[in-house]
């Protein structure tokens, strides 16, 4: 009977389980049910996120199949230096040290071509330049008998490994030869040390050496002939897509303020997206040292010679930021409390507006001189009519006085002012839009500086001039690059997000 | 007779050289000579570049001591550990396998304890669980048969190596766990691989598990109890650090703009170290979030627990990175052409100085109350003091148009505004000092924001409140703090300058 009643009150839980509302048959329940409630949960919350987790990742994939192609050659370079332990003659040459060309592989594939390359070089050359000395080091000690040999190694090394390490804060070697510092360390070490157990300490330096000239060589081919990312390909596509974003970001504020003000507060989907574009500049300083450090470890390749100027790129890339700190500030006259009166801002809308779309054709023109790494012919014109527009808007503010004041004070010499103004008005009226006019003046002039900095470059990449009518034939080709880029944009957008 | 010529010219020669401007003399001398002295140019311009370099060294060195005593932990660190090898006992004990806890040593020691327990733990994780995995597929490998043992070795290899290589992508994980993924595969494929020959293999991975935990104990003692650098008080102080600096530049670019804006252009030496304030603000964020990642994994110590609300220090980065920005554009109006007149600017001038030296000492206070991590107890009445100073402004700006008006323009209602206004001006002229007064509106609201991001901090980590007599007891206390904090402000300089 009792037995029979705990069998209903299981399945009345299990019933309470499947409906999942009525929880006040909980407390009821014996502390068993309770722990297997509990741990019910705890399953169906862990599925749950692992499922998230897997969701996420998946996206990852989808947005950048190149990841997933990276994953697959790092997977297949250690399959093939795997056969040095499965292939019995390849086995007899290097024995145990095979793993030597293992832990190369995994350590020192890298997504770039450029770190791959800069790590397999530092790799080699620490690891050789580390094993000659602490040859010079074992035979000291060796000569100098059983008794010092400890003491002198041990000094050796603690002298040698605190130098080196001393030398990693140095920022000319932290940039370059870091990972080559700290294999001369590893490297220095093992073989002195071990110099004092193992025998036949020449040929174990020698296997190790060529065991990882072989995982280095075989890391080098795979990532530089199989669907290859370059360092400078990457530092390259995401300047000219930030000066994009930048143009793109610029335009939307503009119009923001002018055009949609009252219509588009509302859906916050148009303006996060621009917002992105300059914060994208703003944000991406890490990311352009990091790939333009390993730039320069690379090749010549596609259009890029092996000397290509990619220090270059990070002085375009400051000057970029420099102008989205302005971008900033004209966003925050947006989203400001006070805004300006309608009637001032449509005295100064027109204007503004022309500013800010010649400023942007400037700035995606300097973009296209990137990606196509031709100059532009019509770069010139493009800033003249920036510099007119901007000349203009100053003379709109400079009549700004007349047009607010009452009609009778009107100074007798201004004869252009026959506008209608219905009402005088405050100055604190006019401050929003004058500080948004200077913004706007300011930007224009750090454009130029952009403009200076592109045209830096293209000197010392010998950038090819284009004809007038070449560019023309080539319309639709930069648009499928532009296209292609805007892919690429987004990714590296997400790219950006993760670092 | 023909040898003594010789050996005159060889005299004269010596002479040529030592005199070193009769320059004349070089194209008569041999191949041999030209030589000799591009080669002791060469070596000249050598051993001044190394010079250099050393001396730059010594002044890193002598800049931060710390990292000179790293430089000898590490040292130490790897000597102790190398006693595996000299000490007979020990040796037995682990044997070849020795030279893991070498290399862990080498890889795993860090400059910060955060770090280096991220990483020792990492290893330690890392390793073991690719060593269970990579028994599994070994034991079902090698029932299969010899013929199918190397392609099944292969293909899980394959396998996990890739899906390894793509965790290091998802974010979560590459905050956290990075080198964890890359030491599984690591281990995964040497076990595996390696299960192929080596007959012991149990014996090996227990022997080579045992070497990397005696390796990163070894680390994390070393580094935490000598000397050690707590990745927590570096955000800790580059943050607190960051916002005097903010405060200093703030105060600076007012003071540039209104008092000594022609005395001071000359010497641009003060103006040099008030940029560098708020330009280190804008470009810390890789720091900060590199260190931030990095202060989760440490224990308790000193005055943070362990679950300090590290990702708070990021959120107050942020939102000062947000009013550098603004700062960013105050300092252009100063380089800006066109001034305003002097009259606008000294009408402005008195208000726009209290407001810059109100929401300095707010933001210095706020800083104080990070570096004591105690409530400050003044912090309202300095935020409501900042407050009514830019509604004055506010105030003075919407009478400026009357004083720059001719006085018969003057509305009625206004009686308040009896100043000297000798001239009329037009609109144009009072731009810049509109922009930078309205910037300066900006900043104040900024400021608040940052005074909310500690707030928020405040309450995650329970700072204490601070009676207002204990406060001016601390007085002199909080001064040698302070005192000592600027020691650790220039040493967080140049740290960043070489990041």
């Amino acid at each position: 009977m009792a037995h029979q009643e705990k069998a209903t009150s299981g399945v009345e839980w299990r019933i309470t389980l499947g409906d999942g509302s009525s929880k006040s048959l909980v407390p009821d329940a014996g502390p068993v049910s309770r722990i297997w409630i509990g741990l019910k949960g705890l399953i169906a919350g862990l599925v749950l996120k692992v499922w998230k987790f897997l969701k996420r990742a998946g996206d990852i994939g989808v947005d950048d199949p190149r990841k997933v192609i990276h994953c697959l050659k790092v997977g297949m370079a250690l399959t093939v230096v795997s056969l040095f332990y499965y292939m019995r003659p390849l086995y007899k040459g290097v024995g145990g040290n095979a793993m030597w060309a293992i832990m190369t592989v995994v350590v020192v594939f890298e997504n770039t071509v450029g770190a791959t390359i800069c790590k397999s070089l530092n790799r080699v050359f620490g690891t050789t330049l580390a094993g000659f000395l602490a040859f010079g080091v074992h035979w000291v000690a060796s000569q100098s008998g059983q008794e010092f040999e400890p003491l002198i190694t041990g000094a050796s090394v603690f002298l040698l490994a605190s130098t080196a390490t001393f030398s990693r804060f140095i920022p000319s070697v932290k940039a370059r030869f870091d990972y080559g510092a700290m294999i001369f360390i590893l490297t220095f070490s093992l073989v002195t040390v071990s110099g004092y157990r193992v025998d036949k300490l020449f040929d174990m330096a020698h296997q190790r050496i060529s065991t990882i000239i072989i995982g280095t060589s075989l890391c080098i081919l795979v990532t530089m002939f199989i669907c290859p990312i370059w360092a400078g390909g990457e530092l390259h596509i995401l300047i000219s897509n930030n000066m994009d974003k930048l143009a793109n970001s610029l335009v939307g504020c503009v119009d923001e303020h002018f055009n949609y003000n009252g219509e588009l507060k509302d859906s916050d989907k148009q303006p996060d997206k621009k917002l992105l574009g300059y914060k994208c500049v703003l944000s991406s300083k890490a990311t352009e040292e990091s790939i333009a450090k390993f730039a320069r470890w690379e090749p010549a390749h596609g259009r890029f010679n092996f000397k290509h100027p990619w220090q270059q790129y990070l002085k375009i890339g400051a000057s970029m930021r420099s102008c989205a700190y302005c971008v900033e500030a004209l966003n925050r006259c947006i989203d400001s409390e006070n805004q300006a009166p309608e009637f001032t801002k449509k005295h100064l809308s027109n204007i503004c507006l022309k500013v800010s779309s010649n400023s942007s054709s400037v700035i995606k023109e300097v973009a296209k001189t990137i990606k196509t790494m031709k100059r532009s012919p019509s770069i010139d014109s493009l800033v003249e009519e920036m510099r007119s527009a901007v000349q203009d808007l100053q003379n709109e503010l400079n009549f700004l006085p007349k047009v607010l004041s009452p009609p009778e004070v009107l100074h007798p010499e201004s004869k252009e002012t026959e506008e209608t103004t219905s009402s005088t008005t405050h100055l604190l009226e006019v401050i929003p839009v004058v500080t948004f006019a200077s913004l706007m003046i300011e930007i224009s002039s750090r454009i130029q500086a952009i403009v200076e900095t592109v045209e830096e470059l293209a000197e010392l990449a010998e950038f090819k001039g284009e004809v007038q009518e070449k560019a023309k034939q080539n319309q639709p080709n930069t648009n499928r690059i532009v296209a292609s880029q805007l892919n690429d944009d987004q990714q590296t957008m997400k790219a950006l997000e993760r670092v």
